[in-house]
Formats: C-alpha cells, structure tokens, sequence
C-alpha cells in the first residue's frame, strides 16, 4: 500500500494495521482489488498494491548479511539465468538471493547448514509465497544430491570446500558463482576452481547520484564494497 | 562447443565447421549429446554443450551499443522481475536486453522505430528461439498498446518523450527504468517523471580483478561508463 | 603530542592540557624537545612531537566544507607546483587549501568575500604560523591584482564569473583549476574557458582499505563525492 | 611552445626544432621571451613558454611503470610536504616521483639499486635542472644514511625489507610512504609496519568527464588500477 511517499507491506491477517496515516480495517483491504483505494479512519487515502520483490525485501527477517540486488542482479544477467533454469544456491543466509532467483528459474535447490538461518529462510519463503523452492538444513560441503543443473552459486565462509561439490552438480557448460566479502576467499575459490573454464572476478560499484535543480552529483554517501563475484564454467 | 580455453557457438545447418583446430563434420555434430564430445579431423577433441544466453550474445549481430550485463542485470533485481512478469521495452536496439528479459518474464513487447534495427533484432530473436516476444517496427512516443505491465523500459535518445505512454501501460506500482548514456538524457527523463514514486539514478561501475600468483589488483583496463539507470514507480 | 593511537595539537599558552590520560603541565611541555617524552599527573607518556600539516587540519576552525586533502594533492601535481610559484586563491573558505598551498609555494593570494570565513582563515593561518599568504577580504569577480601568477583554483558558487579575471591574472602557460561539487558549475566554467587549452574535467574517488588478518576488503563505508576539478592552461 | 592544441617541449641545443607546423632557428627562440612568439619557417605562430612539470614530464625518458601524479598529489597532501622538508625515496624508477617531490620540499635523497634505472633518473634531472636531489645507485635495504628525515615513500618489490630502515631514518612523527601495485605487497608492508601509527591504506580511482554539448558523461575509457597507497607515521 502506497501512502503519500511512504508504501507500507501488509500481510493480510495482521489486524488491525496502523500506520502514522491511522488504521484501516483489514477486511475492507482484504476485499481492495489491486491498483484500488481505501481510507483509514483518519479519512487517508491508500494506494493497494501488489506486493513485487523489491516490497517483500523490506519485510522479510534478515539473519546475516544478504546479497544486494546489484550483485543478485549480475549473477543472473551474466549466467543468463532463464526460467528453464535449475540452480543450487548455498548458504541460503536470510533467502533474499533465493527469493529473487525463485522469480526467475524453474527450481531452485537451497542448502543452509545453520539451523537459525534455515528457519528465517523458511518463513521468508512462506511469507512471500514462494513454491520451488526445495530448502535444505544441510551442510553442502558434505553433498550436492543434485545433478546437471545450470549454476551453482555459493555464499559462505569457505566456499572452496564446497567446489568439488559444485563441480559434481553442474551440467557441462552450467557456471559456478562464488561471493565472498573478502579477497582471502576469493584466491582459495580461485585455487580450487582449477579446470573451470573463463573464470573471472569482479566487483560491482553502485553510485546513487543527485540529478537536477542545479545540484547534478553524485551522492556524498556511499557504500564502498558488498562482496567479490568470482565466475566460472565447467 | 569447447576446445581449450575457446569457445564456439554453431549453429547447425551451418556446413562445414571449421577452426583453427580443424574441422567438424555436422552431421555428426548434430547427433552429439550435449556434454558429449566430438573430434575435428585434425584429432582436437571439443566437448559439445549446449549454449547459454552469455554463449549467444556473441553470435548475434550487434547494430548500435548494447545494454551491458551488468546493466541488464540490475535492472532485473531492482524490479524484481519474475516470470508471471509482462514487459515493455524500447527501442530493442539489438535486441541484448530483449533476450535477457525474454528468458526471465513471461512476454515482453518490444518497441524498435528504426527498421534496419528491428530487422536485426527479428533476426538475432530467430538465431535464439525466442518465442515470447511481441517485435514491433513502431515508435514507442505514437503509443503503447500493452496495458497492466510490470515494467516498461526505454533505451532512447529522448526518454523523456515515452514516458507519458509509459505511465499509462504500467500497472500501479510497476517500475519505469531509463537507460541513459548522458546526463541531459537523465535530467529530462526526471522531470518528465514528476509523479513517480522513489524515483532514483544510479551508475554501476564494474571492476575486473586479477587474483593470486602474487598479483592480486584490479585490472589495468577499466571500462570508465555505460549509462545511468533511474527507476521510478508509477 | 602522541599517547597511545591519540594524538593531540597543543598551542603552547592553552594552559593546563588535559586529557583522558591526565594534565599535562604546559612550562615542562614547552621545555620538552622534539622527539622527547612528558608525563601526564596520572603517570602516562606523551610522545612530543612538531605538528604537520595533517595534524594541525584536525585543529583549524572550519566554516564551509573544506577541499579534501585528496583533491588538493592533485592540484599541486597536475599543475606541477613547487617552491617557485606564485598562486591565485578564490575562496578560501576555511583556508584548508591555502595552508597546504602556503606549504608549498612562494607565494599565495588568496581572495575570500565572505567576512566569516575571512576570519576563520586568518585565524587558521595565525594558529599554524604562516607567512606567505596575503589574504584578502574581497570579491575576485571585482578584479584580481596580481600579474603572472602559475596556478589560479576557484572554489566558489559561480566560478565562470571570475574566470576572465584569472585568464588577465594568469601567465602564459599558468593553469587555472576550478573546482566545483555540481556538474551545473562544471559546465558554466567550461564554457566561460573558452581559448583554455588542455581543458579536462576529472574526479577522483578514494577507497580505504582493510589488510590482511584474512579480510582485506575495501571498506563498507566511503565518500561518494567530494567535487569535480577543471584544468586548464591559458 | 605551444601552436594550436599541440605544445612542444623543446631543449635549446636542440638544432633545428621541426615539427608538422614547419622549421623553428633555435637561435631566435633562445632570444624570445617566455610568453612571446616565435613563427616557423612555415609561417605558422609558436608561443614561447616556460616548461612547467607536466610539460617535461612528457619529455622524461620512462624506464619502469612511473607513479601517476594522482598518486604523487595525494602522497604530499595527506604527508602535508612543504618547502622545509627532508625525504627519502626509494627507488627512483624513472624519476616522475623525485622530480615532482624536488620541487616541493628542501632536500630529496633518492636510493636507485638498478644502475639501468640510475642513469635514466641521473639524465632526467639534469635535463630538468633540478638541484636539490641526491641521487644514489645504491640498495635502500642496506641502509639509509640519512636522519630525522620528514617522510620515506617506498616505490619497490618488496617494500617489507625497507620498513626498518625507514623507521630509523624518519624523525618522529614523520611518515612513512609505501606504493604498491599488488595486494600481496601491500600486506607484506603493512606486516613489517608493525609499530607505525595511524597505518592506513588507500587507491584513487580518476575518471575523466566529457562536459556539455549534450553529451555530459564519465570517458569511456578508464584506467582501473596504478597501485595502493599506504601510509603510517612514526
């Protein structure tokens, strides 16, 4: 729901909603076809909307660190991801990775060995909805029971112990993603990535800019790193 | 197909291949599974696979710039695109950004004004298999047709002229994205956008890294810029 | 003055310096010699040392954002400055630039309109001891006096406004630098250089880094933007 | 000189000066002042300047890779050199560095192991005349024999073994310079830096801007990576 500037993510259930603009009856919404209106008792008007993505990441649970949609995005775009597609993910974190390449591929195979971790993934998963999504409490260093698939990505403190694996998993020509935060992961990815093919690193630098009203320029904030993306085909 | 650290993309009915480790016979090419191999009568083995949306950039002809992947990639994630998603697009161009969104939503309807353009896209959408997308030689500022979409996405010297019909294709709470080389393109687009809700520009910068072998530093070569990215809601 | 990673810039006069390691008694702090140690009342040692320009900038009164010392360390290299130059200032805002300019040069004239930010200037100047800087409370639009100078840099709200005078100012082959936070001041100094050879615009982005203990990264947190810098050479 | 938007650099001894603008008699461009004209035989107008760095700069024999001045700006702005100072460089390289360092600070002792690399720095500070550089074919790892100096930048292979001769040479409080291309040196440097204060790491990214015209946006074309910059005082 979009009010004013603000837009507010409403799980229809939740009784009553309140906001800073007052309350609306969550019947009355429930009934609110999308790209309709309704009042709060305060005589605000809401905007209802269809929840996208981008709505859902704002309300889901967030354990560790999750994968910006900058780096989300270039995973897709430079793998060619398609709705064809199936994929291993590991570890699975807070799920935004998982829920954005939900959207996109067929099936998605998600191993998360930290059990807190699983359980936030699990209910951001069944917040948003999402069905293939196959979430395992696993350790994917310890087997990929999947075959052929078309990429592999891996988000996790040693992702070299997790390769050999990956390799096994992915059909010839599917890729291998590694993000990893620091360079040390990065050169023991690379070591174990030996035999892929076009292996390639880089890192993606997003600047926000100020436009117009004689004041065109780039943000003075700005976030300096998220993760390394390292690439790979078998 | 793979022989060492290169790659081909053939399409079969081409006759005969040939390379600089040798040539292949297509019949036999043809009846070769995918992840199988096959040998050039010089004895070079080459693994055949089957070719990926990055695989298939580089045989598409290419008339005016691309949007690049990470371009491309970001546009996906800060939609959150999806495949029950239908889009717009223009002008196609060649047709980079057409395929990427043709393999992740549902159906994009693609704008092309300029002829020998569309004629180029037509093509390189052929050479791929592409069945989702509605290809029209029209100019995008006479009008949309679609209605309800998700997304609508202009890659034109004068966005600011589209973005009137845009807001009228988008659904409640879709996004318009503007590709943009140059400021004054995103200056006009912005105010053009007055309305919109979380309107934003970004650039992304990429970095290509080498790693290890004691050498670990960024690339020497850097491409300096692509376009600016501003999104908007309706 | 050095304790622990704290440093301190003590004006001898300021009497008694106090720190979360003790009082320091100013009469034994003034007898101490460069390089030598004073102990606080609670027994800590404070390492004595000559202040540098870098310390005293943690000391100086500043008005409006200072240029950073990243792109003043550019002016001075791009325009080749060294102890024979005489330099044009216009505004010096804080003084920031002059003092590193003062460093470096024989001379420097140095116009701020502001009387607020004149006195902080003089102020800074005095605290730190420098004598070849002739700072004037004028308006460089109105006229600058000096002939033949090396370097003019602006750094105010409508440099194209004093970019006639600086050329008048200017010997052959002297540069002028502006710098300017918004690309709306980039252009109109741009077009008011006209006749300018070598004209570029650049920026520079500094990213911090952290090393080793198996986390070198760059830092999450950076300046996005300080300002744009034009050179040119008359 | 400078004739349209091309300027030469030209070392009087030179016999005769040619160029696409036709024959200048070096005999009358001794006699003209710095400022004035000289015509080539060809009738075409030579302005007559004195050369400034970035002018000679572009005369200098290169022998290794040079430190860009982007680098050498920010080594004097965040070191806070001036007039008064002492260094210590080690090696010269080709002696972009020393020449730009001479002509700030008092004094440049400038260690060069490589009699190949010694004798191009040697022939390119006698051809731009510089005076106040001691320059010495010697291993900086055997030893510095100055003391108290004001900085030491370190431009080599393995910076590490330098540190500690370094440290004994600065005065207190004075800083330590380390520029290296890799990540791996850096670490290395930052290891044997055990000690220093205020230790931190840097790069600086330049980007070129195109300005106005309707065409306002970063260069293509960037360079990615010179080297990292690290600093830390005594």
């Amino acid at each position: 729901m979009l009010a004013g500037e603000k837009s507010y993510v409403v799980q229809v259930g939740d009784s009553p909603f309140s906001s800073q603009y007052g309350q609306i009856d969550v019947h009355r919404l429930k009934r609110t076809k999308f790209g309709g209106t309704v009042k709060s008792h305060m005589g605000k008007e809401f905007r209802v909307l269809e929840p996208r993505l981008p709505d859902m990441m704002r309300k889901i649970k967030r354990a560790p660190q999750i994968i910006t949609p900058k780096d989300a995005g270039v995973i897709a775009s430079f793998c060619g991801l398609n709705k064809n597609d199936r994929v291993v993910e590991a570890g699975a974190g807070s799920g935004a990775l998982t829920l954005f390449l939900a959207g996109i591929v067929k099936k998605v195979y998600s191993y998360e060995v930290r059990e807190d971790f699983y359980k936030v993934v699990k209910r951001n998963l069944e917040l948003c909805g999402v069905k293939n999504v196959v979430l395992k409490n696993r350790d994917v260093t310890a087997g990929i029971s999947e075959k052929d698939v078309d990429m592999v990505v891996l988000d996790m403190g040693s992702p070299e112990l997790a390769v050999g694996e990956a390799r096994k998993a992915l059909k010839p020509g599917g890729f291998l993603v590694v993000y990893s935060p620091v360079l040390e992961q990065v050169g023991r990815a690379r070591n174990a990535m030996e035999g892929f093919n076009f292996v390639r690193t880089i890192e993606l630098i997003s600047r926000d800019w100020e436009i117009g009203g004689n004041r065109t320029r780039p943000r003075t904030r700005m976030l300096g790193h998220t993760g390394f993306l390292t690439f790979g085909r078998r």
